[in-house]
């Protein structure tokens, strides 16, 4: 029986007309990134298990891939086996913890600040469906070690500045802050506890609507008096009003730093996109301590991009806390919707074959084909077949834009091929 | 307690002056490759057990990382489990086997011929030593469905131009042919099934010389008269003599094509390299089936490329065979090969720091910056530390070319950085 030649549930092979599409939308961005001066690093697809077991990775630790322990390590004839007994390893689940662990073990050769650019694949056992996937790949760029708002700043318009170079212009940046939030869920009366709680619920709001929440808060067993103060804060605090903040006790520099990542922000789009303040924005990862961004795209209606700072996280693996703030883009998203809309990639190189028959010197095929690419031209060397008609139909399918015979010692002309109508 | 930064054993974190020489590597290789029309593709890093344990793998198979079965598959309870009843995928041991099956899977879509491009991770528990990881990148190339021995001269003369773009000059290309070593060694009067343990035995003759393969064979338990017929056949066919070969029954046709290869190749270096008929080549994969070949770089003594022909893999997964031939790069010597050299890539943006002030309208910062950006520098913006002196040795350190102040809305000269003496 022959083997199954499907991927694995959730995961995807990548044929060359995605390849091109995903390789253009990832020399495009790292070259916006570079040329902000960020630097590229990789880490290990695998690390190990207790890394990322004991992380703030939320949701995200309940879908790790984990590895079999190997040889003389691996007993699986014990009683009360756990999976944490019998593996050592896990693929990891975001590029964000990676980094802060690789930032501390490599921090003597490191800038200081450190500007991180990385893409790469990361592994979630999601329950596969259409636009998730359980292998997808994260393009992220990070400021480590610069506490001043200029890092968000850097980070939100070079980021904007890869989207439009994506070709996507008409998006809104929403931002919000961490301590915001808390500093009104706490002035309302709810403990410092419960603002995890009710934050995730908060999240669904896109979804579920302000009944949908009011409902979930209710059964989750708050005071409705509470629930109530705190739906209505959250319209009161659609815009950054000093005097209606100044009800819930939101820290006045807070208030500055988020005023003048928004005012810069604004400028520097030079009227391309948005930036607006969204109290209902939450993010969800446990690990963010201050400000948190994410960029909507108005013509898809979804999340293209999304990030913010994180003070706290390096400071589990050394003695002091590094200031980090981090901004990641939907790359699969962003791909999805390119190939959707039958994006053409911007390049303009010819594509040859040259076709030679038994009766010709193979070396001077090659000179010639040589020739050719020398001239930046992509040239495919083939023998020419005897069903040439069919050869031709081929190529044309596989958009060679001119084919050369070879014949006896002599170069054909160059002919051009005319594509046909998009097969399906 | 502080959790452990380190990677795990036998894997490596890449700091920026790594990513960008690994970088500008591929980015060579990946330019030479698709001048000659090769198409870059890529395969999940994760297959199904199955799928990697019934491959021909040979001494891969002991080394595969397993990924645990989630949820309700998993099932530790039960009695005698094997690692196969709990673990449903693996991680890829390299790119051939995932190609194979990437070209029954996507075959419709597919060129044919198709010359893809495969650059990624692999994985193999391996005891982790110097220069031997347990993550490591593979760059390989491939022609499927060309049965003539274009495919052959094409996958050599573009390997070998892009380890000269690598700026390696001196090697050689060996060459043998999987056909050949069986015809001698069935004509001495080995048995067929015999031919794989006399080749792993050969496959050592470099590390352990005549004598250690001798007395490898005859503990082994082979007639020690017909060891001797074989390791003076060796000798004998150092060339590609007619007589000679007409005593071992070799094909004439298998003789031709390795001639034809040989004298193209050779035409085509044009002296930068040379290529040369060994019959001592063996390759460690069970799956080749005609030519195979390997680049040996004189001035390092080791082997930087390695291939063949293996046209029975596809045919495991689909009705029909198609021919099928592969080069790998071995990136990872070329990598280090490179750095021991203090190899410094050819780059020549300039990097340039932008420092402001609190005095400063950040917006008119981020506006030089901008441009001069689009002039093409990388330009980081970064507030003026109190520390001035100490900001600029960490410039230096950094590789920074130049910086400029801005001070009370200003824009400063812009001012060289000296490079110190490399720090150690």
């Amino acid at each position: 029986m022959k083997i199954s030649t499907a991927t694995v549930k959730g995961t995807f092979d990548i044929v060359p007309s995605d390849m091109r599409l995903r390789e253009w939308m990832k020399n495009t961005v790292l070259n916006i990134y570079k040329k902000s001066g960020f630097e590229q690093i990789e880490t290990p697809s695998i690390e190990n298990l207790e890394l990322l077991t004991k992380s703030e990775g939320g949701e995200n630790l309940n879908l790790l891939f984990k590895i079999l322990k190997r040889g003389e390590k691996l007993d699986l004839g014990k009683e009360n086996l756990s999976e944490d007994s019998i593996c050592d390893l896990g693929l990891r689940y975001d590029l964000t913890l990676p980094l802060s662990r690789f930032y501390t073990n490599n921090r003597e050769v490191l800038p200081n600040p450190f500007k991180a650019i990385q893409t790469g694949w990361v592994w979630r056992a999601e329950k596969p469906q259409k636009g998730r996937f359980r292998q997808f790949t994260q393009c992220d760029i990070d400021i480590m070690g610069e506490k001043s708002e200029i890092a968000e700043i850097e980070l939100i318009t070079t980021t904007a500045k890869a989207l439009k170079a994506l070709t996507f212009d008409n998006f809104t940046v929403k931002i919000n802050d961490r301590r915001l939030l808390k500093s009104v869920i706490t002035s309302i009366g709810f403990e410092e506890q419960e603002v995890e709680s009710l934050c995730i619920t908060l999240d669904k709001m896109d979804k579920i609507g302000r009944d949908g929440v009011t409902k979930e808060l209710l059964s989750k067993g708050y005071n409705e008096e509470k629930v109530t103060a705190f739906l209505s804060a959250l319209e009161d605090l659609k815009g950054l009003d000093k005097e209606v903040l100044s009800k819930y006790n939101v820290e006045e520099e807070v208030l500055d730093s988020l005023r003048r990542v928004i005012e810069v922000v604004q400028k520097q789009s030079k009227g391309v996109y948005n930036i607006e303040f969204d109290v209902t924005l939450i993010r969800g990862m446990g690990y963010y301590t201050g400000q948190i961004f994410e960029i909507v795209s108005n013509d898809f209606g979804s999340s293209i991009a999304g990030g913010g700072r994180y003070d706290k996280m390096i400071g589990r693996f050394q003695k002091e806390d590094v200031p980090a703030v981090g901004f990641s883009i939907g790359f699969e998203r962003i791909f999805s919707i390119l190939k959707e809309r039958n994006f053409e990639i911007p390049d303009a190189t010819a594509k040859l074959a040259l076709l030679f028959t038994s009766s010709d010197d193979i070396n001077a095929v090659l000179e010639w084909a040589n020739g050719l690419r020398e001239e930046g031209k992509i040239v495919s060397v083939f023998p020419k077949n005897k069903k040439f008609g069919k050869q031709i139909n081929n190529l044309i399918r596989q958009r060679f834009d001119a084919y050369a015979i070879c014949n006896e010692g002599v170069l054909g002309e160059v002919t051009k091929l005319e594509a046909e109508e998009e097969e399906k």
